[in-house]
Order: C-alpha cells, then sequence, then structure tokens
C-alpha cells in the first residue's frame, strides 16, 4: 500500500453562516483519504461504530480506499462532533463531542497497512502515533498532525512523536503554542531542531508555509469569494500534500518536491472548503485540480527586472555603490 | 517631482517587548518617504510644531526627501503618538495621542509637490485626501491608505476618496469592515467596484496580496526570526511600493509592474520592522533591498511538473479521462 492514514473516522454536523447539515461524513482520516486518493492508493486505519454504514464506506470505496483496517466495533458509536462557525468562518465553537468508540481507539495494522510507504498519523493521542509509527520502521517519509489539546496535555510525549518523524504539519498557532514562540519562523525552527527535515505551518485563509533546513516557501490559499465550510479543510490539505509526495516515489524527498507538495495540498483544501463537509471533494476531477495548481503558478509569479536604487547622501561621499541588478 | 506623499509627520514613543524608546521620528509620510527615497525622489507634504528640529529635517534630506513642504506651525506641537504591543506583536494599544498641529492640518501644496508624476495620500481625513487629489489632475498614479476611524465616522467621504484613485492600500481587516464582508477576496471585488483598478490587502506578517481586474498575486512577508517594532511597516511598504512604480515610468502601469511593487514593499517593511522607528531603514543600503527581493522569489517559486491524478471508480466508469498535465 502507498499510504497509511490513522486517525479519526467521524459524523460531523455543521453549522455555518452558509449552510448546515446535521450529520455527514467526517473526521481527519476520511477527508484526508479522500484528498490523498487523487494522487495514489491509500488505506484508513480507524474505527466506528455500529452506526456507520455501508453508504458511508462505499464513498470511501469509490475513491479506492481501502477500508480494510477500519475496524467496526460492535455495540458502539462512531465518534460525532458538532460545531458552528462564525459570520467569518474563523472562529469556531465546538457544541458538542462524542467521542463514542474512538475513546478506546487502539489502531490495529494490518499486514497491508505496515507495508506502506508513506504513513500520516493524523491527530489522534502522541503516544498512539508513536505506536503506529513504530510498526512501520522502513516507512519512506512519516508524516503527523496534533492539536492544542496535546500541547497541553501530553507535551512530552508529542515532542518524543515529533522526533520520531520526518514532517510535521500544525496550524502557525500550535506551533507557536507548542514552543511559546511568537515569531512563526523561530518556532519553526525549534521543529526542526526536534528532528523533522520539514515543518508545514498551516496558516488557514493565508495560506500555509513550509520549513526545512534548505530554506522556506509560502504559498497563499486560493482565493474564493465565497468559502462554505472549512471543516476537514486542514486534512485536506495534508491528504493532497502526502498524496503527492507518494506518487512521486523517490529515494530522498527534496525541496522541490516538498514544495510542489504544498500547491497540491493547497488546491485540494480549497475545493474541501467550498461545499459541506466531503460534499465538494467527493465529486472532484482531476483536471479540476491541475487547473488550480496551474492558477497558483500565476498567482505568486512576479519578476523585478532591474533595481536602480538610490544612495544616501551620506553613502554617496563614502562612495558605496547601491546600483543592484534584481 | 517625481512623488509626493501627503500625511502625518510625527514624534512616537514605542514600547515592544524587544524594545522601546520615549520619543523618535516617526509618522505616515516619514516612513513612506524613507522607504520611497531609494526608488526616486519624494516630496513630503505636512506640518510639524516648533519641537521638530533640524536633526529630524537633516535624517529626512540625507535621504534626499524635499521637505520644502513640511510647514512649521509656529507655537505648535508636532504629532505624539505613544503606543505599547503584546507579545507577538500582533495587537497594539494607544496609550496617548496628542494631535497638536496635525489637528488643523490643511495640506499646502508648493507648485513643486502638485507637479508630482505619482501621489501617496497617507492615512488623513478622506476630506483632505480628495481636496490634495484634486490638484494633481494629471498624475500618472494616485494611491491612498485610510484607517477604521474613517471608516467608521467618515465612511461616505473615504468612499467617494477611493473612487478618485488609482488603488487603495489597506489592511485586510480594514477592506472586511469597509464592505462589511468576510471573505477578503469578496471585499477586494466590491472597492474595485467603486473605481480603482489595484487595491492591496496588507497582511501583516502573513504579506500582502494585490487585486486588480486582471487577476490576483500574493506574496508572504519576508520570514524574520525577531521582529523588534512594526510602528510604520504598512507605511514603510507603501513607500517601496509607489517607489518602485514611480521609478519604472511606464504610459499605463501593467500588472506586471505592480507585482514587482509589491515585491519591493515587501522588501521595505521587513527592514522597518527589525529595529525601532525608522532605525533600520534609514542606515539600509540598495544591495540589502536587491538581496531581500531574490530570497522573496525564492520563497515562493515552485514547479509541478507532471501530474497523474487518479479517477474514482464512477468517473472511471463514465469514461472520464484525468489524467493531467501541470
Amino acid at each position: 500500500m502507498p499510504i497509511t492514514v490513522v486517525g479519526s473516522v467521524a459524523f460531523d454536523a455543521v453549522r455555518t453562516p452558509f449552510a448546515s447539515s446535521e450529520r455527514m461524513l467526517g473526521g481527519a482520516a476520511v477527508h484526508f483519504a479522500l484528498a490523498a486518493s487523487f494522487f495514489d492508493r491509500v488505506a484508513v486505519v480507524g474505527c466506528v461504530g455500529d452506526d456507520f454504514g455501508d453508504r458511508e464506506l462505499e464513498l470511501l470505496r469509490s475513491r479506492g480506499v481501502d477500508v480494510g483496517d477500519i475496524e467496526r466495533v460492535s455495540g458502539g458509536e462512531t465518534f460525532f462532533w458538532r460545531g458552528e462557525y462564525g459570520f467569518d468562518l474563523s472562529s469556531r465553537t465546538t457544541i458538542e463531542t462524542r467521542l463514542g468508540v474512538f475513546a478506546d481507539f487502539q489502531p490495529r495494522l494490518s499486514e497491508r497497512t505496515r507495508a506502506a510507504d508513506v504513513l500520516f498519523l493524523a491527530n489522534i493521542q502522541p503516544g498512539l502515533q508513536r505506536a503506529v509509527r513504530a510498526q512501520l520502521p522502513a516507512a519512506r517519509f512519516v508524516a503527523l498532525d496534533s492539536m492544542n489539546l496535546w500541547i497541553g496535555t501530553a507535551q512530552e510525549e508529542l515532542r518524543a512523536a515529533i522526533a520520531e518523524v520526518d514532517c510535521v504539519i500544525l496550524n502557525d498557532s500550535e506551533l507557536r503554542e507548542l514552543t511559546r514562540r511568537p515569531s512563526l519562523p523561530a518556532a519553526a525552527q525549534e521543529v526542526l531542531a526536534l528532528g523533522p527535515r520539514a515543518v508545514v505551518a498551516k496558516q488557514g485563509e493565508y495560506g500555509a508555509a513550509l520549513f526545512t533546513e534548505e530554506g522556506f516557501f509560502s504559498l497563499p490559499a486560493y482565493p474564493l469569494e465565497s468559502v462554505v465550510d472549512p471543516t476537514g479543510a486542514g486534512d485536506t490539505f495534508a491528504g493532497g500534500f502526502i498524496g503527492y509526495l507518494a506518487a512521486h516515489p523517490a529515494q530522498e524527498i527534496d525541496e522541490a518536491q516538498l514544495r510542489a507538495a504544498l500547491a497540491c495540498g493547497t488546491a485540494l483544501a480549497s475545493f474541501n472548503v467550498e461545499r459541506l463537509g466531503t460534499e465538494r471533494v467527493q465529486c472532484l476531477r482531476g483536471e479540476e485540480i491541475a487547473e488550480r495548481i496551474a492558477a497558483l503558478q500565476r498567482f505568486t509569479s512576479f519578476s523585478v527586472a532591474s533595481l536602480p536604487l538610490r544612495a544616501s547622501r551620506r553613502q554617496q561621499a563614502g562612495g558605496v555603490g547601491v546600483a543592484a541588478g534584481g
């Protein structure tokens, strides 16, 4: 299997100023897998209750997602989350969380999912992330997500988990919270020092940034006049990002590939927010993704051909030359 | 004169978590002029009190800034602002504002400043902006800045001022506030519909975005591990942006020039925040600007060479081709 993702499979109830749903398929592993499925084969490791039906599984299967390691816990209820978004969609309030079978989630990986080339540890307890990671010692690329809850309650374990992966994908506010550094570049450097070779900062409507030893890269979000529901955008981003890396095998994933992957994640996330839950991504076509990546290329291209810069009187007197070609 | 700027000339007292000053040269027109002076000749229209000394004027003159239209009001005090920044520098509190001579500021433009090719209307009462703008009917490019105060108290006048300029440079939160649109792209489109051909959204640590009829462009801020004082960053940005446009005469300023100008503004702003007030920009060298623009080019370059995207079972059955070249 090229990609394994371990994380939540859920039902969400969401209300935004523009749409609402009382029950729809959600969860980090679901959003990730749907996005990654455009690039390579992906298997989900997760758990659901009796209320999870064939319809939901069929939706994943229709995108080629391997659902063999989604454990159905008899007598249990699937993780349920209810949330509301404010007017500008940047603030959200959790109304209700019923962990259900997810409370006792113990990821069980089959031979197939353990043989994955690339692993994404979606946001679960960092100790579980480490246990899964240990089962794929030969994986070519391992990335993890997390959340403020674990920064607050299990930070040592989270730092240990971070030290064991190749890439960390967090919101910029989480990177600041984890390191207590107000500057994002400083926070990212501190996380890089823990061990990973790449740190991706998700910045919501402002896009995403990539920090590596080689340098810095930043992409804006795809500009949308209307955003309907941001739920799952971060995991959809991760799915596009990891999916691209899995689909482009290389002995060593380099800076250029990470940048291209960031563009794929950005494009996928932009579709996710256009409609409720998985509605938009599940009917997405490959041409649409390629078009949006080409647009991101146009949105970020510039050239400063010549730059005759003027010295101050003092610099002129001192003979400092300031003409410079861009 | 290639560039005229009309706006505040001030003394600032600033305290940030990393530095403080009880009295330093500041004001929108000062920050703008110092930045623009690297690109072309610039004249300031403003007013000061008896407390404004030759030392301050000499600082501006050393960068070639024309200070002939800075009116000294006898018996008056120069505009004074005292502010404090929070830990992450993104929130600031005004402790004290003494408008002094700025309260009755009536811009008086000489023949020289009225003959400017390019005009920047820094943040002053929109009625004054309109009166100045009317005195330069033949200017090739006119841009304005504003603030939430005028959006709240003089919105009709501000909208009329916007209709009369080529370019609006506002914080993204101000664009949202002005249009009551939570989506920045939607807000920018609404401001474009008022008349300007370009809207620049300043996004602080996230960079800046350009909206025109032709398209969208976005640049991240130059990544800095340590920011000392953001005071004046927006006006320094505007100075680099407008300065570049003034220095590259063209019958019609096109999208490519606006993008290059945005890179210049971004580079200049990144220096401004490295030290208190004008400290960093006043000793800046041209090579440093060129280096930072080249770095911005590197920080935003990517290439998605080939993109084989996988169809869903349903799409495959329907014969939808999804292979696409990036």
